[in-house]
């Protein structure tokens, strides 16, 4: 049983109820989200924690990618980055692992994973040979693996078709295929004439998610690397396709969210995402940026930051951060937490306005401190304590109740001394 | 004669040409634009640099603002932030000093800086003593001598009013008033009865503003300081008279923009702006952020840009930097940094959907050398070149073609071997 089987016969999960107290509704309400296909609850039957909901009417999530290279090989650094992630308040973890000792790195990363735990299983599958040399049996035996280890959601990048990547072609784009699943799955389709597996055996793909309760994250194989890329033709026929393979995977009672672009300029956000909600059924759109513009190497998590509060506020559900190193290299530490914050704050910029529940009254508190000049006070509701703190001490200010900004000509202390009654 | 009157009569002068070579338009467009007021070219007479403009039709402009404070004094430590503001791309300064020797710093500020450069001469006029004690004569003699100093527009509150303080009364706010200058002009005229002397000679400001071409930067003293304060009756109290003096003073001959908050949740930016160009006739709109939530103090730079992003898409001209030390301290020269280069990303992404000339073709040169793998090409390209050289060159993989994200799985590298001639 998963929890869409069970929120459909009128079952609510333990995991439903503790979706419902963290976002302060009512177990029915996510239950009957559920069922509808709206919110995802993405949780293994291997893997305990408190389960997290994704979808309409939540709040928008957040999710650090981690995970080694050929390049960079080091268990320690990534357990490191999977706390970081976890202490800036990521509500998921992705292990994008590619090199050797995948097994090792993410069973270590899986238990001590408290929150949603995601892979994509086409990198162990590829890192072992040319991907002319594919075997698709062993590529479902690495998802079947990896669903027993308790990985909670998983990119399939089972829209990258034959037909698809024609329409792709048809109309050449700047940069390609930029998704390192759906570069892979082009090179195979293209080089062996064969179709994708994840495609053509999408029902045992659907009978190894359901055993294990995996969620499909229908991955978007061929999504835009570049601004002038975006909603392109390749691109639009994927969503066509991750549509009916949504439909085909709730019918067999598996959980379903969509990936989405990438790189996409502020006015097409919008419509990027009221497509996917058309073409999916309502499946929660799960978005990677999107970065608005190409020009800014070293910053994209800002350029992410501003696509993806766009885009959560036009009702995307679930946000991958990107980090300042994306383009140029692996994220360190410190990158990790830069993008998870950015990330939060796209995040939470877009529930301001979607109206999730308890989002406004968090400014509202911050301002009533802030007008109060109570900076302890302004600290603990920080989205990050540590580096409000720590600017404020640096200063010549720290022990005075203004800042080294106006100093004496604070304005809300002025404006307070004249109207000691507001 | 101003560069709005000199419009007016049919004269394109040398400032006109220089902002039709800077942005590759006609000539004839840019004087057109000043003449209708939707476009400004702040150049005082005793200025001398290239001219810089800012309004419709052309590329988003950034400010970056520096200065010392009562606490915080240290005019080399400005002068760098001057540096460094230039060397990211800033497009004007704002010299926001407080405290002591504001002449001095001002007038070194002014002869290094080849950009356009603002003040607020209330906070001069204001150190000096309690805001009761302000005499409408030391305020006037302080805005003429920066006048002749070469201050190239001047924030001037003219819009806090009697009236408007008492719209704003009405409906008590969380934050109460924010601007240091709103704040001083209130207290002023609450505490004494008095009007602003701003607004009750403002036809004396006239005549100072167009004897040396100052622009007027027209001041949002009540702009909102926190998300649950945003598009309140004293803000657009305030932004109706704001509309009416722009009439004035364009009658006089002098240039004007107008300033705009502040603290917006993402949903009403738009309305915000297209009240701004209804209201104030089409005026050059010059905002500070806005910041799209109150909760994340040390990022205010990413809370800004993902609010100047979508300003600058649905039409403002130009951005105010935010720095990462907002609400927290003054920003320290790293700090200056980061706001203007948020500043530039959050401008440019707005540029590139609000069909800026040459804004697509950045992107699009970037996405060209991004599919090649031609590194120094990106970096040459990159907003901040050395900070996406000195990622890169961090990396085990910086002599390489591909980078350690991906290391051999580069998406781009495998795209291309399968399809070498596209």
């Amino acid at each position: 049983m998963t929890q869409l089987s069970q929120a459909r016969s009128g079952v609510v999960t333990e995991e439903m109820k503790q979706v419902a107290q963290a976002e302060g509704l009512e177990p029915e309400a996510i239950r009957q989200g559920v069922a509808e296909g709206a919110i995802v609850i993405p949780h293994n039957r291997h893997h305990a924690f408190p389960a997290v909901g994704i979808g309409k009417g939540l709040r928008t999530k957040v999710n650090s990618n981690i995970g080694a290279s050929g390049y960079h090989q080091d268990k320690d650094e990534e357990m490191e980055k999977l706390r970081v992630s976890l202490r800036c308040g990521a509500d998921s973890v992705m292990d994008l692992s590619t090199g050797k000792d995948l097994d090792e790195i993410r069973t270590a990363l899986l238990a001590q994973c408290p929150v949603v735990f995601g892979t994509v299983p086409i990198y162990e599958a590829a890192c072992e040979g040319s991907i002319e040399d594919l075997s698709p049996e062993d590529l479902f035996g690495v998802i079947e693996k990896q669903a027993r280890q308790g990985v909670d959601f998983m990119t399939v990048h089972c829209g990258v078709t034959r037909e698809t990547v024609r329409h792709l072609r048809a109309h050449p784009r700047r940069v390609g295929i930029v998704s390192r699943g759906g570069a892979l799955l082009a090179a195979y389709i293209e080089r062996t004439g064969r179709e994708n597996p994840l495609y053509e055996q999408f029902d045992r793909l659907c009978e190894i998610f359901f055993e294990h309760d995996v969620t499909f994250s229908l991955g978007d194989g061929l999504r835009p690397g570049g601004i002038s890329d975006a909603t392109d033709r390749g691109q639009i026929a994927e969503l066509l396709v991750l549509g009916e393979l949504t439909e085909r995977a709730r019918k067999k009672g598996c959980q379903v969210m969509i990936e989405g672009p990438g790189h996409v300029p502020m006015d097409q956000i919008q419509a990027n995402v009221q497509l996917e909600k058309k073409l999916c059924s309502g499946a929660p759109f799960y978005v990677l940026g999107p970065l608005v513009t190409d020009v800014a190497p070293g910053y994209d998590h800002i350029t992410a930051a501003i696509g993806g509060a766009i885009a959560a506020a036009a009702g995307v559900d679930f946000l991958c951060y990107v980090t300042p190193a994306e383009h140029l290299r692996l994220p360190t530490i410190e990158d990790v937490k830069e993008g998870v914050i950015a990330a939060r704050i796209a995040a939470h910029a877009g529930d301001l306005v979607k109206g999730v529940k308890g989002a406004r009254e968090w400014d509202e508190e911050m301002s009533r401190r802030r007008k109060a000049l109570d900076w302890n006070g302004m600290f603990e509701l920080a989205i990050d304590p540590e580096k409000a703190k720590r600017f404020r001490e640096e200063s010549e200010a720290a022990k005075d109740a203004v800042c080294t900004i106006c100093g004496k000509l604070c304005a809300m202390k002025l404006d307070s001394e004249t109207n000691p009654t507001l």
